[in-house]
This record gives C-alpha cells, structure tokens and sequence, in this order.
C-alpha cells in the first residue's frame, strides 16, 4: 500500500522531487498547493511535465487531503516556513522539509525548535529539516566520518560547488554581477550566500557532544571575476562579471576554529586555478581522515535526491522534531528499488 | 550516572576498547572475562597498562555481574561466537561484538540472525555487530553516499589498507610468507582473507532495497612479492616474501556486479606502485558521486573507535539484532566529548 503525500510548493525544487515521487510504487502524491496563480488549477503530473495525475493545484494548504506526509519546498527562512509547518502538523501530517534553516535550529532558532517538537509530539507525527546541505555533506556525512576516530580535535571541509544548472538562485550568491554591482547588492541585502552553515555547524557539534563559544558565518566574497564567457543552463557569465564566490564560516570553543567549513560557488572553467570538488578533513587524537571528491557533488541533484530518498524515512520515524542525523543510514539510502522500471531519471 | 558494561575477550582489540572505556565518564568497566589462564586473576587496569581498577578478569563470563551492556571481542566466527552472545542476551545484557561475521548475517547465517534476533527480542535488548570493517567503511558510508542519488546502478569500492601495525593476524592474510608458503597455506585454510565481505554485501543490498542474485567471494591471492625489507610494528616482511594481497567480492544481479568491492592489505612502501588509500564510487542514475581517501583508514585505529564510539548507541536503541546502518549517525559519531580530559590516546 503506497504511502499517501501532499506537495507544499512547487518552484524548482518542488517540482523536481514531484517528478520523481510520480514514478515511485512505495508512495502516491495525493495532493498539491502552491500560491502562485500561474500554476494553481492545473495538474500536477502537466505541471512537471508528466501525463496527468488527476492531482489539481490548490492555492491553500488548508484545502490539501489527509495523508501520511506534506513535502515543503517554499522558501530557505524559517521564521516564514514555521508557519506553514505548525499547521500541517496540527492536522497530522508527518512534514518534511528542504528549508535550510530547518536542518538542525536549536541554537539559531530555539524557540522555533521548542515549538516544532512540541506540536509534532503532541500529534504523534515526525518533523524532519533535509537536503543535501545542511543535511548531509557538511554534517551527517563528516559525522559518521568521526566515528573512525575516538576524539576529533578539528573538522575542517571545503566545497568547490558547481552552480552552472541553477537559474534564479544565482542571484542569492552574486554570480554574473560585476565587482560594483556585488558590492551594492550585499549592501541591500540580496546578495547573501549560503543558507545553513550555522545550521550544519550546531548539528556537527551536537553530535560530537560539543558545546561551542560561537558560530561565526562570514560575509560572501568574490572569488572569480572571469575574463571569459560561461555559459551555464539558464544564466551566461560574461566578462567581467564574478564567476566565483566564497562564503565560509566556523564553530570556535575556547578560542579555536574547531569545526572550520568554506564552500566555494562557481561556474567554474579549466583555465581556473581551483575546479570543483569536496575536502573533508577529520583531525583526530588517533587518526586524522582526510577524503576527496576530484567532481564534488552537484548540488541541485544532491538536494532532491537526498529529499526524496528520506520520505518514508519520515513517516516511520518517532514523533517530534528530528534532523537527518537522527535517522538509521539504512533510511536515507538511496530509493531507487522503489521506482518505475519503465523511465531514466 | 555511568553505564555498567562488563568486557568479554581481551585479546589485542579487547583490551584496547577496554583502554578507551577506562577513560571514559560515561561508561564504567564492572567485569571482564577471558578464557586465557594467562590473565585470568589479573586486574583489567593493570593488564591493558593502566592502573588497577579492582576489576579482576574472571574465566566464565557466566560469572560477571550485571551490566547495561557486554561487549565481546573473542573470534571472526560467528557460529562460535553464537554461543557466547545468546547467554548473555538471556542474562539481559545489550550485547555487541567486533564479530566481523555479525555485522549483517541475514544471508549468510539466517538461522543464527533469526536466534539472535528472537533471543534479544524476548528479553528487551539490543544486539550489535559493530566496527570498521565491515560495519562502517565498506556498508554504512557507501549506504550513506547512495542518499545523494535517486537510482543507484554500480557501487565499487577498492580499499589499499596499511597492515604494518598489526602482527599475528597476518598469518591470516599470508603476508610474510613465500609465494609457495602461501600457496600450502591457502591449500591448508591457513591463509582465509577477509572476514566480512558477504556481511558488507548483504548490508549494502539490503540498505538499497536489492535482491542479489549471489554474492561472490574470491580467493585472496598475492599481489606484491616483496624485493626490499619491510620492518612494520610486529612482523618484518624480507625480500622474496609477500608484503602485499588482494581479496576481492562481488554482490551479482542480473549478471551484472552491482557491488564490486577489493581490498588489498599490506606493508606498502613508496617504491610501489600502489599506496594506501581508498577509492569508493558510486553510479547513479542523475550523477556519479566519487571520494577517494589519499591516505586511507588505519585498520586497527578506525576498527576500535567504530566499536567504543557504539557503546551507548547500542544500550539505548530498540531491541532486537541491528546492524550499525540501523542506527542514527548521531549516536555513532565519535565520543570524544566523554573522554577524560588527562591524557592522550
């Protein structure tokens, strides 16, 4: 019997994981809601560019069926997305969602944090903040790298992301603006970087039993301005324009940078001097673990693979408010046995 | 308030876990048992070069007191092994056991797994096969990386372990002997390879929904005929003799090796062509996740920091046979933080 599950936005991401969950034979979307006009009314399998699901976009997510799981995807703030999570789990649904700020807010967020566990445990359903990152590569994933140690000293990772199939998002991170234009925009605030390093920062050191001084998340700056034209999927870096940015951030206890994280976002070039891939470094008393990815991991694949892969996980987890380093590994997997024979990805 | 755990076997990795337990604040030592003559009567403290703790190493663990939990650190073989853990579930204790043959024995033991699972079941607590290998670096981490894909169609991992630190358990391997030596050796069940391939194996497929067709265990074999001295911590290898094998399995579906593992174990030296590292890929069907570690995991170091790391995680989780991919990574990340703060590992 398929687990039944509702869509709560359904931008790019929202659609991406609607799109895989239609060919999976463990779970049925059932319903769907976003408040952009252009898409309400229409068919959810139309929409994401499937035949049609009988499933019509509602506007409200009150008007949403009964099931075991809402999938939200609307916005990265967790002050805006707490209150459309409270209400999904007044009425039962276990939720899930990609909002970064979700993925482990005790500390950046407590009263939020407090009020999300309460109302999931007294319904009896699961809450669960996923992703790729936060959620695995800057937190679950070194987390079970320090169980090959017995005392970490230091964890230190650095990503080099590729961002060149992303469109609107861009924007968030400065790319394709000019020094000038960069230097305005984080003035006014558009222009901000990562979402979540404070995030994977406080769940890193919660799962090493950590207490920290301080989280300190740094301002974005430019890494690449490019001398040459980069042709992503929906934008092209011109000349000119900042190919690369840098944004980092670090957990300190007793003066030190014990958890130390930078991700670089760039449409990235051979002639660069740096190329995308992933750093992970575990100082330890015993052993120090250091791995490599040469490709590093695509981040908009990561997100909604890691998304869909947990949603059953979700469902059977224990009441309350959970972070995907509370799951077994055996729940996150990858879901692939659980889809339609008859299609490619 | 510590928690109880009594100690069975104390042979090299028994008594370096019982070193880390006694400096931890949230764990305490009550018992240990061993059944050789040698270290029976001694004070554990005292035998792993500590000072005394007053715990006296007994013959029979039937004769150890009540604890929250037994670790068992005795042989590979779990058919032996069996009959050590099944008395103590029924005594109540969580059991766990560096038991490489416990680690996921569903396919190849089904009617122990069964026994154990029921046994442990019956009396409300838990039992674990832990450690590195398998239980971390050939299973939970690859099932960990496959969260990042939707459709996982290959996963090959080629480990190159550093085995300079260890010293009788080569023989098991046949480093150290002549490539005639081992060829008797083999021929004798002397030389054996790997415990714990069918284990990882079957993890993996279980953890992805796959139903194997086989699994195919090769025969270890020779890979480096030494032509230099090679002086590691025990054992020193001489010219002519083997400083490096290979062993190597292989999860079958459809004719295909869906898992593909090898893992080559030596006395490495930078005049070879080959060092020690690890390679783990991934093929999915939206993106191919690739990490390789330039250094590696040293194989005693990681195999202990697995199994202490555990401890709690074991006395806390359902009851029932798990495996380490059934458990959050939180509870298995390192447990550094419990350390006392005087001294160094």
């Amino acid at each position: 019997m398929a687990q039944r599950i509702v869509m709560v936005g359904l931008g790019a991401t929202g659609r991406a994981m609607a799109q895989s969950l239609l060919r999976r034979t463990d779970v049925q979307i059932v319903g769907a809601a976003d408040r952009n006009p252009a898409v309400v009314g229409t068919d959810l399998g139309v929409l994401v560019g499937s035949t049609a699901t009988g499933v019509t976009v509602v506007d409200d997510p009150a008007g949403l069926p009964p099931a075991a799981l809402a999938i939200v995807a609307t916005t990265s703030d967790l002050n805006h997305v707490a209150d459309t999570l409270v209400p999904l789990l007044e009425r039962g649904y276990n939720v899930m969602s990609i909002c970064e700020e979700l993925a482990y807010p005790w500390s950046s967020h407590p009263v939020i944090s407090r009020r999300l566990d309460d109302t999931a445990k007294a319904h009896g359903v699961t809450v669960l903040g996923t992703g790729a990152n936060p959620g695995v590569l800057m937190d679950t994933l070194p987390l079970l790298l320090t169980a090959l140690t017995q005392r970490v000293d230091r964890v230190i990772i650095r990503r080099r992301t590729n961002m060149s199939r992303y469109g609107a998002i861009l924007s968030k991170f400065g790319i394709g603006l000019t020094p000038e234009q960069f230097s305005a925009a984080k003035e006014s605030g558009d222009v901000v970087g990562h979402y979540g390093f404070e995030q994977s920062i406080s769940a890193l050191a919660s799962g090493l039993g950590w207490t920290l001084d301080a989280i300190e998340v740094g301002r974005v700056t430019p890494a690449t301005v490019s001398e040459i034209t980069r042709v992503g999927e929906h934008v092209t870096v011109e000349r000119g324009q900042i190919a690369a940015v840098t944004h980092a951030a670090r957990g300190l206890c007793g003066g030190r940078a014990v958890i130390d994280l930078e991700i670089m976002f760039g449409f990235f070039d051979p002639s660069d001097a740096v190329a995308a891939g992933d750093d992970y470094r575990i100082e330890g008393a015993d052993q120090t673990i250091e791995l490599t990815s040469l490709t590093g991991f695509e981040s908009f694949i990561s997100t909604i693979a890691a998304a869909v892969n947990a949603v059953t996980a979700v469902i059977n987890a224990p009441s309350g408010f959970l972070s995907m380093g509370d799951l077994p590994v055996r729940a996150l997997a990858s879901k692939g046995a659980q889809l339609l024979e008859d299609g490619s990805l």
